[in-house]
């Protein structure tokens, strides 16, 4: 209702789709379920995601559902569905898949798993996906509209999800939609390092301590992981899990320059924002990706959806 | 540092100025005092504010960061001031303009009563200033590159204002960012309606009731004070206090889309999310801003600040 004029619903579920499609385009398709939001259904529109198949809460999207968006956006080109790395997710868009092949329309699947705190990097493939999506989504959303090629973006997309790692830090559990209750127990002046949006385990469980000396931890793995050096160019966005004012956002940003300014690290572009959030949750988000010319290229194409915008 | 492309900031306090000025037209200076993040800070880009001051945590910039501030943005054509309806506010702005006529720079204040909440309509001048400023911002901000007048431009903005009108209800206060206390207190299960940013009283204090009870007693107060009748064009702006969720929020756009439908009333733009809050408060605010053919070109130019960007 209140992007009407740019998205429109299909169908009785929750599949969000851009009432103009560019002709002749891979389609970018993106899912999960409900209470992380804007997550998803903030990010479709213009080189963003072209549709967006919601679930109920925590519950992943149907197969149908999924296979009702992918023939509203399939163009003889193929689609390509991005989602976080979430059991049922991974379930349910793998059948969608199977679906789509059977009537002709070609997919292509990329997990994100970039929750750096979720599994040791050795197992990355079993690492939640949490809010490296957004910016994997829009490297995927500028590449579709300037790349031709199903197998093609699939690379562009594996790379900007092979170059995007998140970390989340909590300091008070959200609360569940159905019955207002917390979700997990987090003693007052504790925070946990590496936690999912659900409470799943973190890294590091330990006494509150200064925003800085938090950062430093988080930014330490995240630059580490993706094996930044001097020159490297990252695009970084900072999220509030719901509670989390601006306010505190910007310190967590100062910080996170002062600390890519030592290393010799340039920021090419800061997010600051509400991008994925779980309800009264305390706490924020850092995700960073790793650029180079072709991801730098796709990542700066003008967007306009519901909850990413840049000019 | 988020936006160093875009603003910067100038002297030793908070006085942030656009990068780059339109030459000759007529500034746009917003301020007020920290601590409701985003505003002022998040709305200073083109076709917004040439320039945010701000202030100590809930304390009014000093007039002399404001004349620096108007230094900055003036180019022989005036500055026009817009700034919440605060005592301190209009104390410390009022001296900024004396400054400012000193020195031969014209300058013409709006300050903004948007709180139909916070005093009855014979007694508007004594009302508060909450998430219309950000409206009325929109409509200068536009107007300022299309009409090159001071005297015109500050008959639009002041238009603009009378024509805004906006309501808080809150479920739990915020927290003061000095040393985390409660700002105002209020009984689990309770709500207040018209109520400020630091508790300020409101006109309905009640027991908890479905959202769309609260959304038709807000809507029924803002429509009716705007004399809004069929086929009349409003623009609304749903706003979280700071730890409301986006899918909240859009239970709140819900219903007022059945109102303006059952109404006959057009709702031209609705923004959603998080515009102007007060760290961890539960609730959410709504302003409608009743257009006619002028200021609906002006708040219709593309604009990109930090907080509120639109194509």
């Amino acid at each position: 209702m209140a992007r009407s004029s740019q998205i429109r619903r299909i169908g009785d579920g929750n599949v969000l789709v851009v009432n103009q499609i560019v002709k002749e385009k891979v389609g970018i398709l993106i899912g999960g379920g409900m209470a992380a939001e804007p997550l998803f259904l903030g990010y479709v529109g213009k080189n963003m995601a072209d549709c967006a198949v919601i679930g109920n809460i925590n519950a992943a999207p149907s197969p149908t559902l999924i296979l009702e968006g992918t023939r509203a956006i399939n163009q003889s080109k193929g689609v390509i569905y991005i989602f976080n790395n979430y059991t049922g997710d991974i379930l349910c868009f793998d059948m969608a898949e199977e679906l789509a092949e059977e009537e002709g329309i070609q997919t292509r699947s990329v997990r994100v798993w970039d929750d750096a705190g979720s599994a040791p990097i050795e197992e990355i493939t079993n690492r939640r996906g949490i809010t490296g999506a957004i910016l994997v989504i829009k490297v995927a959303g500028g590449a579709s509209n300037l790349v031709d090629n199903l197998e093609e973006l699939y690379r562009i997309t594996e790379e900007a999800r092979d170059n995007t790692r998140s970390l989340i830090v909590v300091s008070r559990s959200g609360h569940y939609l159905e019955n207002g209750e917390k979700m997990f127990d987090l003693p007052d002046g504790q925070i946990e390092i590496g936690v999912g949006l659900h409470g799943d385990p973190g890294f590091m469980k330990c006494e509150m301590m200064p925003v800085d000396e938090v950062v430093d931890i988080m930014m330490e793995k995240l630059l580490g992981e993706l094996q930044c050096k001097r020159r490297d160019e990252i695009a970084i966005l900072i999220n509030s899990m719901g509670a989390t004012s601006i306010t505190e956002l910007f310190l967590v940003n100062r910080r996170i320059n002062q600390i890519a300014s030592i290393k010799g690290i340039r920021i090419h572009n800061t997010d600051i924002g509400y991008f994925y959030t779980s309800q009264d949750m305390v706490g924020f988000s850092i995700s960073a990706l790793k650029l180079n010319g072709e991801r730098k290229t796709f990542f700066d194409q003008p967007s306009n959806s519901f909850s990413y915008k840049r000019d």
